[in-house]
């Protein structure tokens, strides 16, 4: 078993993904700064590769394989930006990458995947169908499983945009995330301890999802039933690797109301320009609602993706 | 009379300026490399301040008044970015700004340009009128017209995201922008034709607005009757003093149809992840029709804003 990452690690893995992943640039916005009487970095990886910085783990754990194991390929059940990352890091190494997802996932997402030359493995709309998917596929084809979080590879990975950020931007008072599983939460947990231990993390989150705040509160992983919010990226719940980085590293979590969420995606689009999804707002959400202390701080925010569907923005009446 | 800019003057402009805009990052798309077989570097004028380039001609502007002249403050009749980025210039040098509008504007832009502390003239809506009730500003204030675009200090002004541009990104092959009333085209060629010669600069027009085509194609100013185009920024005419420039030191006008920038636009978002308006479409429009050979090339591309009404995208069905 692999051990928990150090900074070394999340070092490698930065060496190992840096030929294929995009070092992504770090906007400021006057109108932010001023709201919170703070200094904001934002760390824009919704311009990285497939839109999100979860290239970034898929990336390293695809290239961290031995070439034995890469050549039986790779296997995972998301449909979203996981799934899209994993094909495209498969792509770059040539090796297969088998996708679950249910029939019912949106032609849009299945066109990405299949895009990038996967192969998607159709199941059922339940967790344990999909669970049950991905087992055969390992049995039948000897691929290896990457989750979408709790996974150390993937945790390393996604740690390398808090490596970045730290590295351009030193000195931060707070560098915020959002928590869905913990894989950029942790990640970031870890890069800022080796990195700029005066730097506190912290992780936003909705409130229609708050499985990791009360993770956190009661000190081991509590369940999160039928999750509901817009930031459909955070519908996931901590995991045995994830949690304990968190729990030990991240100084606090802050929640944040769905409305509150839309209207912080919105500005940021009107404001900086960006496209970014709910899930990604939800960091700058926790701000502007007065969750943290801003007045004089810097804080860097890990701006986690911007795929969303044009048609349908949150905002359209 | 002031004569026609040169790279010094340029340059001049760009230190002059320096304090107040922002720098803008350079970003690249490896779908639209893919798409156009070139290296294309987009230079993102929708995160400069007020959300457009015309920051930096205004603030130029405003910057080169003599003491005396700032006293008296300054007047335009722009409604548009021009507006917002007068007022936002002559709220940082503590002046006056009076921008003449039609009564009919967008509360939106009536909100943005009193929120720089500008003062708001409403005049019909119509070109005699905007310019009476300008001229009244000037007779009875001493205040200093500010050309939207005919102007060598606004020209020299637009000019500096080149020269940023040229300085990150040099041996481009091309260099493209939008063109309405030419102020940034023609900025952009001085620039160019300073600091890298061998660089064809090239303008991008909606084919409802085609009048500097045609100017161009003439060889002498042609007028607009109508104009209809989605990129409701480039509405305006060339002027007596961008047109000798653009004619002398531009390679080439294309145009393109309304459904290109409207498809432009929409790909930008989606792939760049970038919120753009439809007038800083237009270059990768004419890229994506074809409209220049792009095979191998490195083809610089000023975004040129991102200002947008988020309730009325123009793919909203």
């Amino acid at each position: 078993m692999s051990p928990v990452p150090t900074l070394e690690t999340l070092f490698e893995a930065g060496r190992r993904i840096a030929p294929h992943v995009r070092r992504t640039p770090v906007l400021t916005s006057r109108t932010f700064d001023d709201r919170c009487g703070g200094s904001l970095f934002f760390k824009c990886e919704n311009f990285q590769r497939i839109g999100a910085f979860k290239f970034r783990g898929a990336c390293n754990a695809v290239l961290s394989l031995s070439e034995e194991d890469a050549a039986k390929g790779v296997v995972t059940h998301s449909s979203g930006n996981h799934g899209q990352a994993l094909a495209l890091a498969a792509q770059l190494r040539s090796i297969r990458a088998y996708i679950v997802m249910p029939e019912t996932t949106s032609e849009v997402k299945k066109a990405a995947v299949a895009g990038y030359g996967a192969e998607i493995i159709f199941c059922e709309a339940s967790l344990e169908s999909r669970e049950r998917c991905a087992a055969r596929i390992i049995e039948e084809k000897g691929a290896t499983l990457v989750h979408p979080y709790n996974d150390y590879r993937i945790i390393a990975g996604q740690g390398t945009a808090a490596l970045e950020l730290l590295d351009e931007v030193p000195d931060l008072d707070v560098l915020l995330t959002p928590v869905g599983g913990g894989g950029l939460l942790s990640g970031t947990a870890l890069a800022a301890k080796g990195l700029s231990p005066r730097t506190d993390v912290v992780g936003a989150e909705p409130e229609g999802a708050d499985d990791a705040y009360r993770s956190f509160q009661a000190g081991e992983i509590q369940p999160m039933h039928a999750p509901d919010t817009i930031a459909d990226g955070l519908l996931t719940t901590l995991g045995d690797k994830t949690f304990p980085i968190i729990r030990d590293h991240v100084r606090e979590i802050v929640t944040v109301s769905d409305p509150d969420i839309v209207e912080a995606m919105r500005l940021m689009w009107e404001r900086m320009k960006i496209v970014v999804e709910a899930s990604a707002a939800v960091p700058l959400a926790a701000l502007l609602q007065g969750a943290l202390k801003t007045e004089g701080k810097r804080i860097g925010i890990i701006v986690s993706g911007g795929n969303v569907d044009l048609d349908r923005l949150p905002w359209r009446r």
